[in-house]
């Protein structure tokens, strides 16, 4: 006599699609497969005899405070030295711009529930993060994709006459997930004077920007156009994710808004985990820490790229990211990277399907990779094992 | 040239009110106020240095897996442990039956958003939960209170007439929040024999359950009914709510849509915390310091009734709650509980106003008093400046 859930469930709950990466884990975690699936940091990474000491600190200075119920904006001091790094780069903020989410996933999902009623567009890049194309569904959102920035103007003109105005564009400008390419500062320029021209929200997503392997930083989004732009950001690249913080950092009266919808959402994210992060950064590990994980994971592209060059067969080409944790593969056109997929788990290598990542089910012939978390044996081994099935789906032919 | 950033937010986003608690904080926590404000357990309840133990053996043991992204699902061991201590109960449940939450605000969020559709019927008691009201309100319920338990029944066929249908009954059978009180059996029956004939779901949140000062433990609703049952659990109470862990247990078909919706909310509550909490129920020390706790409450809620007793002038009535954390004071009919809050404030002390846990806007004469917080001398002195601003209260006369 069980009830039928499905009599049940919202029309929200109805269109929650749960994520392919995470579907695939089962099979991507079977012994012997190497995965470059996942987005997952490098354990070494991990600073753990650090971690050790702030939390025995952190337990004797204040456990009675950090293990009770706290603040739905977050522990003060670790606004303040988010807020810092911030100014640092020109932005004029303090911790008042700043809530503490249970890191950017929820951030994300807090900016879908405050924005998007059912059927209203948001602008998002084709590819684009699937977590958050997922939140956005989740929400009943129109996404629309845009191909090339160029389009902006035009989508946002279009929709806006069919009534359509876009409840913000979603970017990740610096070393993009999936493709890890960063917007130039013309492109950045553009963004900002089509979101002024028809008055729209920027949803900057900044988890990778600090994972920068050379060159110069570019300004941020929310630099150029701090009255409309909400920047998410994360310690989950830069730290680590198993303490799951992450922040928006936005004009005061729309933190206002972020601060009510976390109420319902889950009150606060968790104190103790805050404060020991707060006396991390305070103590300058973190800034330590980031360099160490930056010089990893530049070798690790690097690595990556020379095996690429070395076993990948004539016609596949590939992003050279200057940063962040993924580089995008594209096969020759008409080729399937989810037939790949079946191909390279033969061989016992994963990826995710680029497909995933284009809100308008194009980028069929794509496939992500992540660098940050294989040793270099994998590596090494695994693009050996992608080459193979590359070839054997090439044996194949196009469909 | 800000944005207008009412000109962008969802309906939902309108719909969602600030805590009167929370926005209360400010006032509350000024030095010198004793507040029976809050739901916080008390801090001399927190097992901080072994805690501090478990942390450096999950560190030592399992650090680079605790650190890392987790199963959305949650930690094995954990839900284990839970499914446990539901099994002696004679609940026949396993870890498939149970998802981790980032604490129970979040359990009730995602209840909100897989089954509210804007204008959706959902019944709940007069009084609830405040931040429960919050969530369902976020996504535009229409909550319909039941004042007694009888009135059921006709309630649920007068909306299936109207073509309104619940969703769920909301119900916290134990030591309920704010009221204190704990449905008999045949309250209990009642309300799952309603269920089975007009095949309604049933939320069961219970956060106090294990908090029991006296007496044999009522069956679960989940137990009576656990083809429908949705129950709602948290560490916030027995264990500290700075961790912020909570769960949901249903059946393994409701619990894949709440993995779904939970993926795009957060993608997992944190590893690590959930690993400690993990090593310390393994390790029997819950058991011990839920002993610890159970004790100082039960001597708190003591106190705090001869206190009452004492103090209180006549016309005054309260819950003697056998359990949780609180307990509910009603005034003479006319009298205000608004205007006393002032009237406490000045004599620096403070509780919750009882009408922010009416949904129908009822309650007007009732407050809610925590009695796990405060240390003996504060819950001495608060009742007699509660007392105090009562008697002032009844000076300005009946409104």
């Amino acid at each position: 006599m069980a009830v039928n859930i499905n009599d049940f469930l919202s029309r929200n709950a109805k269109n929650m699609k749960s994520s392919p990466i995470r579907d695939l884990l089962s099979v991507v975690n079977q012994p012997g497969v190497i995965s470059f699936a996942g987005g997952f940091p490098n354990p070494e990474t991990f600073p753990i005899s650090d971690l050790r000491k702030m939390i025995d600190e952190v337990l004797d200075e204040q456990g009675r405070k950090v293990l009770q119920y706290g603040g739905t904006d977050g522990n003060h001091e670790l606004r303040e030295e988010i807020a810092k790094r911030y100014r640092a780069q020109g932005i004029n903020v303090t911790k008042d711009n700043i809530i503490i989410t249970t890191a950017s996933q929820q951030a994300i999902d807090l900016t879908a529930r405050l924005f998007i009623d059912p059927g209203d567009a948001v602008i998002c890049g084709l590819p684009s993060y699937l977590g958050a194309l997922q939140a956005f569904s989740a929400c009943q959102a129109m996404m629309v994709g845009i191909k090339k920035d160029e389009e902006l103007e035009d989508t946002v003109k279009t929709l806006i006459e069919r009534g359509k105005k876009p409840k913000f564009i979603y970017a990740i400008p610096d070393f993009q997930n999936p493709s890890g390419v960063t917007m130039d500062m013309d492109q950045r320029k553009y963004v900002v004077e089509v979101a002024r021209k028809y008055d729209l929200i920027i949803v900057e997503d900044s988890p990778y920007r600090e994972i920068r392997f050379e060159g110069k930083a570019q300004t941020m989004l929310t630099s150029l156009a701090p009255e409309r732009t909400i920047l998410l950001g994360t310690f989950s690249k830069t730290f680590l994710p198993g303490f799951r913080l992450g922040w928006v950092l936005a004009p005061v009266e729309i933190i206002a808004k972020y601060n009510v919808a976390k109420q319902s959402a889950d009150l606060c994210s968790p104190p103790f985990n805050q404060a020991v992060a707060a006396k991390y950064m305070q103590s300058g590990l973190f800034e330590k820490n980031l360099k160490k994980t930056i010089e990893l994971y530049r070798h690790k592209r690097d690595l990556m790229l020379e095996c690429l060059e070395k076993e990948m067969p004539e016609g596949v080409s590939w992003t050279r990211p200057s940063g962040g944790l993924f580089l995008f593969i594209t096969l020759p056109e008409g080729y399937d990277a989810k037939e790949l997929f079946h191909l390279a788990i033969r061989e016992n290598v994963a990826f995710v399907i680029g497909e995933a990542f284009y809100c308008d089910g194009t980028g069929k012939n794509t496939l992500r990779v992540n660098f940050s978390f294989m040793d270099d044996e994998g590596i090494t081994e695994g693009v050996k094992r992608l080459g193979k099935a590359i070839r054997e789906l090439y044996k194949k032919g196009r469909k």
